[in-house]
């Protein structure tokens, strides 16, 4: 599985298609939004910090054990970082498989464990 | 839940995203690739046609139960018809929502139901 990660101070800019194979049936692509809302406060953005070579390695590992129980063909993950203002996008993971239902449960499951395993952390403070 | 659905003979375009609140955290996208082994034949393509006041009817009935059991803000579907060459998309699919759950399980289901129970045939001939 081909694997691709990037953290970024620059807002998201996505990458074009690149159908590296003509048994590629299915893309998947996620952007998480910073939202206004959070648990009844109302943000201006939020603001990303990552222990980056951590994260990389950890990212790395999630994903290959991922790639072994759902077989993609190529995950591109690209992160931002510093102060992401709503309705912008601190993530972007766009996964390419033959069939839809790999893609799907590698994608949720890649999301899952960003949120609990990978030393990236959001905080409200511009200036943190 | 705002709905937008489109059957097009032409190449599909990915249309801009519109995020129309401030509470949208999670943009799900699909495209559904024509790929060139179909139960172990080559194809160079599909041809896909569909009874489309029916196929409509049908989507809108299923989007409208599924955005009651999974509420999400926005679904943008198209679906093109006519031939499409391996390696373009058939079928685009955004889901818009504060919360990536929702936006996962009415795609998941969506896309499930739109291969059973719509109106909406592929076959192997060009000139069908």
């Amino acid at each position: 599985m081909e694997t691709s990660i990037t953290f970024t101070q620059a807002p998201i800019i996505i990458p074009p298609q690149n159908l590296s194979s003509r048994e590629i049936g299915a893309s998947l692509e996620f952007l998480g939004i910073v939202r206004e809302l959070e648990k009844q406060n109302a943000l201006e953005g939020l603001n990303y910090e990552a222990y980056e070579p951590m994260a990389r390695r950890i990212l790395t590992r999630h994903l290959e054990e991922l790639g072994s129980r759902h077989p993609c063909e190529q995950v591109l993950f690209i992160h931002r970082l510093g102060w992401v203002p709503v309705g912008e996008a601190s993530l972007f993971v766009r996964v390419l498989s033959s069939h839809r239902q790999e893609a799907f449960a590698l994608l949720d499951e890649l999301i899952t464990r960003l949120k609990t395993d990978v030393p990236i952390w959001k905080s409200v403070c511009r200036d943190h």
